[in-house]
């Protein structure tokens, strides 16, 4: 299976391109839309989404991942095995969470493709291909390297990095170990809940998402505009029983 | 066949994860998306909706079928088969319309299912596992239970569904005997049509429309915008033969 | 392989009963969705932006094409095959540039078919149900008749013909020979790149896109928002060499 995530969006002729290359394969791979909407040129807020969803795919899923500003500069296209998942797409980032959280992690740095058509979709002209010859087993087309990744992307991020179509902001936090902590954002404080309707309508509320991580969220209500949240708007973990 | 219909967008992780789920069956079933606008948060809505929906599908089609705003809480995830085609979703009035209006229905009350991961994402964990049970034949999960639908989901619904892109609005109401009737909406009258292009450009009319559903539409223009339509505005027929 | 290409957007039951169409035949074929934000109701320019993906496509697609304001009135229901590739849909300009490219190509004009079950949603009731007939070898249901397209749309158009969401703004016009010239649009004149990071952050440029097509864009910002293009917007080129 190949799964695709990007932050090209539904719209425009970008994923179906995608598709239409990896259908014209002489035995064409299962492929899956995981998701196009990945924070907008943002590979740092898009690799901690990923990796949470990650998680959720079975081992043998191929990644292709393209949230890439810098298509056609000299960023490298990579390889990135982690715990026995492949993903395919460029080193600027994008691929650091995965790689910092695994156990057993190696890099290739794929090779320049003679027949990449477009300086600017590499998408579908060099990531899917590579994704699709790695499915049919053939060799890696590239050489292992020492991984570049960032260390520190291992860790949580005390931040909003996705707000969805409702209106839920999603922080690169994963579950807590105390789950009655409060959550600020500014001078707001968001309660603990198993599910949105533990609260009234209208209320907020932080709550662990489908993806393991933290959420905050308003009962048939949008937290995005309510709170005026926004990718990069920070958080932090209050505990009323530790103050003063 | 499982066909989804839901209310997440076509943005965000959730679509994605339904399909990897699905696709990571030993033996894949075909699965199609055929919407994920349904009325969100709207239940009785998105039933009337669904209904016309599913009419058009093939009898092998099971339908997984989500708008599910108490997702977490009481409300039991069931399984119905209406008329030989089953649906797998929320028992909140969702199912309603397709259960009322079917000549044979069977419901059955999902078990709790021990490996739900999610209080929030029923739909990945728990309603698209078990469409794909069926899919493959499996008993069914559940236990055969009286069904509890609102027997009056069988009617008519003299209001607005459902807007489109193009801001053709999609009423309860199937196709009437009489087709020279005017539908009324607040003060204005929409003359009946055949297809889009009977009227002037920018003149308002109303259609059968492809699913069987009487829609209010502006030719070439927008008519939710041009007459304030929402979901949930009421509408009445108008035959001018019977005023005095 | 069957590829959608339509201006319905992904919202709304369209493109979803497309695909339950589709999959429900008895030997289902790959379907993909090429697009569904063509130009809406812009059968011109839609027919640039097919021409320019269909030259990226497998020969042995086939292309339900569906930008058809006047679906249910006179406009014929055609097949073209262009350079071997097939093409279903009206013959209202939205394949002009397709077969006005081509060096063999022929039509044939569908005949009425009787199970036809929507005056306003021919991309379900007929071109898919016709693809399909194509893709399964069966004979083409129609007659071939003369050509009837406009032998000007070989040529390019110096006009906006698509903008994507992130505001990069595609012209009808081809690759030029002469990668220097400046593009002007108004009083604003765009210098060539190769790729978007080729200017500095929030400058604009054109560059020739994935599509083969000539592009306006701005690095890391959205370029019709920034220079108010829109979908029909004219352009030329300017060489400041010839200025005198």
């Amino acid at each position: 299976m190949i799964a695709l995530f990007t932050d090209f969006g539904w719209n425009g002729p970008y994923v179906g391109q995608i598709h239409a290359r990896l259908a014209s394969d002489p035995e064409p791979p299962t492929v899956i839309d995981l998701m196009h909407d990945a924070p907008r040129c943002n590979p740092r807020a898009s690799a901690l989404l990923l990796a949470a969803l990650a998680e959720h795919l079975p081992r043998e899923a191929i990644v292709v991942a393209v949230v890439d500003p810098g298509v056609g500069t000299a960023r490298r296209p990579i390889v990135v095995e982690a715990d026995g998942r492949r993903f395919v797409g460029p080193d600027n980032g994008l691929l650091d969470a995965v790689s910092a959280r695994a156990g057993r992690v190696s890099w290739w740095d794929i090779e320049p493709q003679p027949d990449v058509g477009s300086a600017t979709f590499h998408g579908r002209d060099l990531f899917a291909p590579v994704a699709a010859r790695i499915e049919r087993g053939d060799r890696l087309p590239g050489t292992v390297v020492e991984p570049r990744f960032d260390r520190s992307a291992a860790g949580d991020l005390a931040e909003i990095i996705y707000i969805d179509d409702f209106g839920n902001a999603v922080t690169g936090l994963r579950a807590p170990d105390d789950r009655a902590a409060s959550l600020a954002i500014g001078n707001e404080l968001f309660p603990p809940a198993r599910t949105f309707a533990d609260v009234a309508p209208g209320e907020g509320m932080w709550l662990v998402n489908s993806l393991g991580l933290v959420e905050v969220a308003v009962n048939q209500g949008n937290a995005a505009q309510q709170h005026a949240l926004q990718i990069g708007t920070a958080t932090h973990w209050y505990d009323r029983r530790s103050t003063a």
